[in-house]
């Protein structure tokens, strides 16, 4: 059964700025690259009910697939090189089918 | 601009429940009948760092059509005499292309 893998998000750059833009092209290119990640979307969080400002979304095709995502070397870099300094706030939800 | 309107959340209900299960159902008969919703979907939330176990999620083409679902006879009264007394923990995200 697929699993879409989803994070909400903010970042401690000025909205607008340049190292936003780069930060999320960067993550996009770098984790839409990992094997097993499909439909790998960008978009903003814009319900006043919260704060937080980004979402990154993918699906994958079952369990090991996400558990081979997250334990990738590229992924593990994302998240200490750029993840960890840059990302203020974060709430994640994968979801199945009901 | 289309808008992904999004709520998870968690039921005051026995997971695996008779009552589980119809407010599951008549919330997408009643929401989704609703005009201008398009892509109802109900999914469970599984993710061990959310304590939320399902979400809805429908698109709207635009803003004025999330107003009208807002307003709408249906919505409201879904909300107060079923999602008000059901729901015990709720978050709404809204995402629209980045």
């Amino acid at each position: 059964m697929s699993i879409t893998h989803t994070v909400v998000f903010s970042l401690a750059h000025q909205p607008g700025s340049g190292e936003e833009a780069e930060f999320l092209q960067t993550a996009r290119d770098t984790l839409s690259a990992i094997p097993g990640v499909h439909e790998f979307t960008v978009r903003r969080q814009v319900s006043t009910f919260s704060s937080l400002g980004f979402q990154f979304s993918m699906v994958f095709d079952d369990h090991p697939a996400y558990t081979a995502y997250n334990d990738h070397p590229a992924h593990v870099r994302f998240v200490e090189n750029r993840w960890k300094p840059e990302v203020t706030e974060f709430q994640e939800f994968d979801f199945i089918e009901a």
